[in-house]
């Protein structure tokens, strides 16, 4: 992966910019460097420093994240910051009746392993994040989601995906809980019946950083070899 | 959102590199402006040269999309480049049918614009790349998905951001189709039956280079507000 810089100059011979706008930036090969370096190092976070977030962050990295391309330009995502300790504490009492569930539903050595895996950081994260999909936005007026309804969702799910790269790169970690019951989540934070819960994030500053998968590095799965098939 | 760097000190005292393993990149200013231009950059592309792209870029954008975070680190992505101009035109043959049918549903001057709009270019796109979701991988046992198990998709999309992200900063445009029949298109590609469609992507150089979305430029959908609501 060092020297994988494509052909700048054709590049340039290829393309006009729009007739009116400002230029686009010359993203170099030391970006492109700590770019990829950035993907390597955006890992799912679940133990989480007491450091404080700077208050503005969150603003920040939502502006950030709506910076995605959406489904129909729908822009259906919906940010909830959960300061609440009451609410959050009803959100950890879901996520430990879910975990225990999972738990239960696994066997002798994998129960063992599981029971010991570190899932979520959601008591010591700073910042509790919910982001929802709208799925009855009328933004976008239902273009090009006729026959793929479930690209509003993934629209929100891309957004969430800029909002950890531009957290990782901030030096932020950001941990996707998935183990919890969406419905209940949804009327824990008391949203409006069309809001559809995409996840539920911790951010905070993380504890450690690794560079291998917490599920990797404690022996639950290993890294596959990419599938790229051709037709 | 110029001066929006989070104060790195208390980061470095916070923080403990994990026991072992190289350490982490330090992401600069100069580095986070350039982030922050890309998200505005990465919009979807559907106007795209002739020109070609050098053949190793798909590998090299795949394995970047390949370290994307996944739930229960189950990495269920699957690509697959269409290079066939035979399976390309009944790719292409769907998504006239099923634009047909959007266009359809429109009334009056709705229609009007919607036919107007470029919606695809997969006629000129040198790369058509779909990403499958393979919903009955085994990878990850289960973890993480008992509850929402639409995030294995999700973790899909995360990729694809990645990809998208990737590709921008090497001058390439990433347009998503979605305008497409996806059991349709897992049959004309002869996919294994638990490989879900997530994305039909075309990739290649751009015409050109826009900072507003193509929905927003021709008068669809203008930007809207973030909303970050607190509870």
């Amino acid at each position: 992966m060092k020297n994988r810089l494509l052909p700048r100059d054709a590049l340039i011979c290829a393309m006009t910019r729009g007739a009116e706008g400002p230029e686009p930036p010359r993203f170099d090969a030391d970006f492109l460097n700590l770019l990829d370096e950035l993907f390597r190092w955006r890992r799912d976070v679940r133990r989480f420093s007491a450091a404080p977030v700077d208050g503005a962050a969150l603003d920040e990295l939502v502006a950030l994240a709506a910076l995605a391309p959406s489904v129909g330009h729908s822009q259906p995502w919906r940010f909830v910051a959960v300061e609440s300790e009451a609410l959050r504490k009803e959100v950890i009492a879901d996520f430990e009746r879910c975990n225990a569930a999972a738990l239960a539903s696994y066997e002798s050595e994998m129960a063992a392993l599981y029971a010991r895996l570190k899932l979520a950081g959601l008591r010591e994260a700073p910042i509790h994040l919910a982001v929802f999909c709208d799925i009855e936005t009328q933004a976008g007026r239902g273009l090009g989601r006729a026959t793929m309804p479930e690209t509003l969702c993934y629209s929100v799910v891309g957004a969430i995906q800029n909002l950890a790269l531009a957290a990782r790169a901030r030096g932020l970690g950001v941990g996707w809980v998935s183990i919890l019951d969406p419905l209940k989540i949804a009327a824990i934070l008391d949203v409006p019946g069309a809001w559809r819960l995409v996840a539920y994030l911790c951010i905070g500053y993380p504890q450690e950083e690794h560079l291998d998968p917490e599920l990797e590095r404690h022996g639950w799965q290993a890294r596959l070899p990419g599938i790229l098939q051709r037709r």
